[in-house]
C-alpha cells in the first residue's frame, strides 16, 4: 500500500516531491494531495550557464500560470527571494554558474498555499523547489543538486 | 501502480528521498532501491541551535553505521564538506543558526555508492541530505528547509 | 526654510533618517511625516558583541511596540529576514560580531506601511535601518555602519 | 530650528545624509556642514544592471573630483574597498546586479576627511554611501537599498 | 647551507613553493623533492579578467599534463573544488574578478601524491596554489594575492 | 646557488614565505631580505577552535612588536581588515572554526613597508599571510591550508 495515508505532506515536502517525481508513478499523488489541499503549483524546466535565464526561467513559469499575479510588487518580490534561496541550496555557497564554469539542468516546482490550520500561520506562502544536475559542461561530469526557497506571500 | 518500475532513482534523489518519506509508506521502496543497489545508507535526526553539534551528529552517525570509515582522513573529509554543502542548503547563503537565533529539527540521510555504470563515473560518492524546519525557538513559528551536498569519495 | 515640502520621504528613506536623526532637531519632522502617513515606527537601541542579541533587541522592539503582531508567522518571518538584510548591510560581508572581535553600538528603526499609492504597490512593508558603531571593544577604535533591510509583510 | 547645531554630523552620518537628501532643503545645511569641516565630497548617479559599471562610476567620479589622488595606488585602494563594502549593503549578501536580474538606480556620495580630533584617529578616513533603488527591470517592481562603505585612507 | 636537509616539505607547502618560487633559484630544490616522492605536479599560468578563464586554464593545464585523468569524472570533481577553494583566497570572501572590476594575472601549481606515510592518510590528494597581482586593470595598481585549495582524489 | 640574487622577491611574496619556512634553512635569506629593505615583521603562532583567539593573538604579536601603532585607528584598522582577508584564504569562503567543528594549528607572518619605489605606490602596506593545518579535533584528521591578506596602511 502506498498511499500517503493520514502521512499526509507538508507543502514543502510537496513542493520537493513534485520537483523530484517528475515522471514518476508517485507524482500523481502528490499532485492529488496539491489539490485536494487547494495548493496553486507548477513545473518547469531550464537549462543554461547564465543564472539569470534561470531565475527568468523560474520568474516567467510561476506568473504564466498564475501561481503569483504579476503586478502585484510584493508578490513578484516573495517569489523573487524564494528562488535565490533555493538557487543558493543548487549553487552551495556560491550562487553562480557560468561565471565559475558550471552548467545547470534543472526541474523547478512552484508551489503556493497556506501553511497551517492555526490562526498563527495564516497567510499564503510560498515554495520553490529545483532538482537537477550541475558540472562541467561535458556530458556525465555533473551530479545531482537541489535547492529549496520559502517565504511568506 | 505505484512501483518505481523502470523509473530507477538516482543517488542523490534517493538520499533526498530517505530524509524525506520518514514513517512514510513510500520509504520502504526507497530502501529496497538502495539495498539492490548495493549502496550504504543511514537516517538520523538532531536538533539543535549549535551549528556543530548538528555536524557532529551527522558525522558520528555516518562513522558509526560504517557509511564511512572513521579511520580513515580522505573518507572523513569526503564527508565534512558532503555536509557543509547540505547545510549551505538548510542556511541559504549562511551557515549560521543558534548566532542568529534560529533552531533546527532535523532528519537527515547518508548514502554511499556509485553514481553510474560508466567506467568515467566509477568510483565511490557520498549524498548527504537534510530536511526538516528552521526558525525562532518557539512552536509554530518555523518553517521546512532542505540541503543537500555530494562529494566523490 | 527646512519643510520637507514636496519633497516628501518614501518609506525606506524615512526609516533611515529615523535611525540616524536621534536627538537631531530635524527628527521631529521625519516623525511628522511618519504619522501623517499613517506608518507604525519604532526606534531603539542595543550594544552587544553577541549577534543574537542584536537580532533580539531588534525583534522584541518591534513585537512590543506593535509594529509587527507577534502571534502571526509571517509577521515574524518578514521581520526577521529584513534585519538579517540590514545586518549584512552593517557587516560588510559578514553577519558576524563577537566572533570576529568586533563590538557594536546601534540605533535601530523599524517602520511598517505601504510602498506607494498604485495597486501594484498596495501590500504592506516593513523597513529597518540600522546606524551605530562597529569596531574594536575599545574606546575610539570603532567607526560608523549602516545597514538597511526592506520586506514585503 | 532646525540647525544641527550643537548636535553636529560625523562623517559616515554627513555621507548617509548626503547621499539621500538630495533635491531636499535640508542638504545645503549638510553641504555647509562638510565645508566648516574642511571634508572634500562628491554626488553623483549611476544606473545599471552591470555591477563593474557601478563600480567604474564611483571611481571615476570620485577621481575626476579629486576626492582621492587618481595616481596614489593607496588611495585608489582605499576607495575601491569602501566602495565594495557599501555594494555589500545594497546588495545584502549578493555583491551582484544583473546576473541574479536586478537593476539599480543609485546616488552616491563619497567624502573624505578626518574621523575625529584626538591624535589616535588623526588619519583620513574615506566614507562611501549608496542609496537608491533596486529590483526588476520594470518600473514599480523595485525598492530602496542602502549601502555604506569605510576605510582608512 | 641552504638545501632543505630534513626538513622536507609536506604536499601543500611544495604546491605553494612551487606558485611561488618561479624563475628563482630555490625552485630546483623544490621540484627535487617533488619528484623524489613521486609526486604528479604542474606550474601553469593564466591572465584574465574572467573568472572562468581562470578555471579553464588551471583545469586545462592539470588534464593535459596528465596531473588528473580528465576520463573521470570523480578526479575532474576533486580538481574543480580545489580551484575553486584556492580562488576564495585569491578574491578574499568574492570568487568575482571582472564583475567588479578586477583583473589577475596569476602563476597556478597542481600537485598530486599522498598526503602522509600512515594508513590513515593512504589515499591521495591534489593541491592547488595560485600566486599573483589582483587589481585594477592599471599598471601599477594591483597587489599579490595567495589561494590554495587542498582536496582527496 | 641558493642565494635570492637579483631575483629579490616583494613583500607579499616575503611574507609567505616568512610563515611557511619557519625552522628550514631558507628562512635565514628570508629575514635577511626583510632586513635589506627596512620591513616591520614578525612570527608568530595560535593554536585554537576560537575564530576570535586566532584574530587577537595575530593583532596582539602585530602591538607588541611595534609593527603597528596600536594608539593609531588607522594602524588597527588596517591591520584588522588584512587578517580577516587572510583568515577568508584559510576557511575557503567561511570564516569560522570551531562553529563547524574546525579547528586549526597556524604559523603567521605580519609584514609591513614600502610596496615599490615609484611615487604611485609610496605609501606603506602590510601583508599578514598564515600557514598551518586545519582539520577535525583529531591528530591527523586535518590538512594544510593559507590565507593571506594585504592592505594599505
Amino acid at each position: 500500500m502506498t498511499s500517503p495515508g493520514n502521512n499526509s505532506f507538508p507543502i514543502g515536502k510537496l513542493s520537493m516531491l513534485l520537483a523530484v517525481l517528475r515522471d514518476h508513478s508517485w507524482n500523481e499523488d502528490v499532485e492529488n494531495e496539491l489539490k485536494e489541499k487547494g495548493y496553486r503549483y507548477v513545473v518547469g524546466k531550464v537549462g543554461a550557464m547564465d543564472l539569470n535565464k534561470v531565475i527568468a526561467a523560474i520568474e516567467t513559469t510561476a506568473k504564466n500560470n498564475h501561481i503569483i499575479n504579476k503586478d502585484l510588487y510584493h508578490e513578484v518580490h516573495a517569489l523573487y527571494h524564494a528562488i535565490i534561496e533555493a538557487l543558493q541550496g543548487v549553487g552551495r555557497g556560491m550562487v553562480q554558474f557560468g561565471d565559475i564554469l558550471r552548467t545547470v539542468g534543472l526541474t523547478f516546482s512552484i508551489v503556493r498555499g497556506k501553511l497551517g490550520e492555526s490562526s498563527e500561520q495564516s497567510g499564503e506562502w510560498i515554495a520553490v523547489s529545483i532538482y537537477g544536475t550541475i558540472g562541467a559542461p561535458k556530458k556525465g561530469f555533473e551530479h545531482e543538486a537541489f535547492g529549496y526557497g520559502f517565504n511568506h506571500i
